[in-house]
């Protein structure tokens, strides 16, 4: 079996405005959709990073892999990191938030945009679920948290009509939103994403949920938006509402620190984003829990490995999302499926996309009891919807944006907006 | 797929009376031969421990297995779990030579003894070579080293006629030994088993060797059978003479002494045997090469998880052996072939075993220009000797060795023989 054709499609989808540490988003997101195909007409699937760095990598290492064995890995793992090697990709700006686009991982997420597409069509010519090469499912169905966001009522320049989700500034539509999220998709526990009011505001928030939910385990992510003193001074505020408390402050030192004075468990997808990091972190106890992303960890595999690492270093194990679609969704699924060491619910972005704009056939994936269930049909078990794929590659050429930068797009509400870390 | 029955075949094969730090080898070394079959016609094959504590759960898992899909390596791991915490396992003594005999490693070479025969069985299922699923080969052919070792000229009370290797006890009969192996293997390292002569006779012995072979790199590994103070000392004799200087002292708070003192690259299977005492090694910096062994460290997949590991802490990675035949030996070459970061030529006692003894069918492998070729036929691509099984299983009835015990061993030489550690 080889490679016969590789496509990869950029798509846009509509995006809330979603308050984060930088800003806020944008009206769309971008993603890449990867169809490799074998010569003996299977074809695996793929989502990764959409912007303009990262695409330009993509598509400089789709046309090297026909010819190549789609069991051949570590092949694929030498044409990126030489492709990559070539490009010298600069960062997105303003794309802290999505360690996957900085330079800095270009090897590893172009790696994995590859890696799942090859595990996919590796299983589906097995006719197995993917799953079982990574070592088969320890659980059928995975968890998944409630994200909430602070959010505007509506982007800016009104790009489309609003969503209905409605503004979420205080406790009360904060609370509002977690049990609309909750109602419909059944999550067992619930993620904030502060750092972007007054972190005295966004701990309001975190005390009205938990006497809203008192049974639903919480976290909040600053996403290192807020001072060392500070995270220690909301941490005296949250005192043990939290289940962990995700990067509150910037860099390993501060996050050491933040551990030692307070006790609580951090977790992180900030801090800790590759294997040199997890060294540095362990070094210094930084953090008790590693949010686990394929997409910039180098792939299903290398999620595994990390989840290992984790294991030896008695650290947790959870997930980070971005804005995605279904087959990130359930590549996600699959990894975590396998990975005995899955200690808490996943995060993920899912239940902020639209349903008229997934990109496979069906729709979007359904969230039960706030678990996902992984398919059982050949690899990943989704099969693209090509009119979708195309109104999504449509929206993609017109929408305009071609990096992430909600620092930019901040900018827009507010002339004066600066990126700024620790903001409080 | 599913399996439909498994055989764990003990068997024994003749081994050369080889000195080491515990006393020296018995006529006998024992292994397990593992045959799991599908109910779709394909075998996988495995190879492990044979001592009477490992036996014992192998032949406990073994009958859980059937109904298992080949390619549910978790739910493998989950069997293995259970089924050694209820035979809670007695460490094989003397045995601290073999890491895979310890009782605290009976989970991961149980686990290993089976993931080897179960990925065998996955890889022939699909007509592809295991590396295939282990993410491809990085090369095709494994580099190993000569692998000297002091001995007799016979075992005591002649259980067979004499190896035809002969003593080697000085500086003379080891280069003679050297020679030879290199001649007829075209071996480009050479490593010695130390710990067991005077230290300073055998530190004579690496010097005779590098000016006999000023081109092949050298290692001594007297298997912690030196003081700290010894070590040092005979580092300064050693001066620049050693590629790496493997298990000088026992201890991984005098290993990290040691090399603060020395800044000599130390290597180990010794201190650094499963994930956990990496965790230790790491914090204490106490070796900068790990000699990786899938037998002990759970499988061809978490010692890719090691590699890993040994990557991220910019570790070099090499490979352990005891003495083994074919099975295992391909299954080192497997997945050393699918290691990027291996540094150094692995360890193998394969010589030393005879060529009337293999248990595949073909006989022994070839090892040329010191490289074992992967083979790329399905699986391992290796089907066992139904004859030489069966002979070899006779003799492990006969020979009366259950359990590996060197230092009983040499009591038969020296009456007043004890366990002491470090000798020297």
């Amino acid at each position: 079996m080889k490679i016969k054709r590789v496509t990869v499609t950029p798509i846009a989808f509509r995006d809330p405005p979603l308050l984060n540490a930088s800003g806020i988003h944008e009206p769309y997101a971008l993603r890449s959709i990867i169809e490799v195909e074998s010569d003996n007409g299977y074809v695996g699937l793929g989502e990764s990073y959409g912007d303009a760095p990262a695409l330009a990598i993509q598509m400089a290492i789709k046309d090297q892999l026909p010819g190549l064995d789609p069991f051949n890995l570590n092949g694929l793992r030498q044409i990126v990191a030489s492709t990559v090697a070539r490009h010298k990709p600069a960062s997105v700006s303003g794309a802290e938030l999505a360690p996957g686009s900085h330079a800095s991982k270009a090897v590893t997420n172009a790696y994995s945009a590859f890696e799942v597409a090859l595990l996919d069509l590796q299983a589906r010519s097995l006719n197995r679920p993917l799953v079982d090469l990574l070592g088969g499912a320890v659980r059928d169905e995975v968890p998944f948290s409630a994200y909430l966001f602070f959010k505007y009522a509506e982007h800016v320049d009104s790009p489309y009509p609003a969503d209905n989700w409605g503004e979420a500034l205080n406790e009360e539509q904060i609370v509002a939103q977690a049990r609309r999220m909750i109602e419909q998709y059944g999550f067992k526990s619930i993620k904030l994403k502060a750092g972007t009011l007054e972190p005295e505001r966004e701990v309001a928030c975190i005390l009205a949920l938990k006497k809203a939910f008192p049974d639903h385990p919480l976290r909040i992510d600053p996403n290192g938006n807020w001072s060392l003193e500070t995270s220690i001074r909301m941490a005296e505020l949250l005192g043990d509402s939290l289940q962990y408390y995700e990067d509150p402050c910037p860099g390993l030192d501060d996050m050491a620190e933040l551990h030692k004075r307070t006790g609580l468990p951090l977790a992180t997808n900030m801090v800790v984003t590759d294997f040199a990091e997890f060294r540095r972190s362990v070094e210094r106890n930084s953090v008790q829990i590693v949010l686990a992303d394929h997409h910039y960890w180098g792939g299903l595999r290398d999620t595994q490995v990390l989840a290992s690492m984790c294991h030896t270093w008695g650290l947790g194990v959870s997930m980070h999302s971005n804005s995605h679609l279904g087959i990130s969704l359930m590549a996600m699924a699959h990894v975590a499926a396998s990975v005995p060491n899955l200690d808490y619910a996943c995060d993920t972005h899912y239940p902020w996309q639209e349903p008229d704009e997934e990109v496979i056939k069906g729709g979007k994936l359904p969230i039960v009891d706030g678990c996902v269930k992984i398919n059982k049909t050949p690899g990943l078990g989704l099969e693209l919807d090509r009119d979708q794929l195309g109104m999504l590659h449509e929206q993609f050429l017109r929408c305009g944006i071609r990096s992430r930068d909600d620092v930019r797009q901040m900018a827009k509400y507010k002339p004066d907006w600066k990126a700024v870390k620790p903001r409080f």
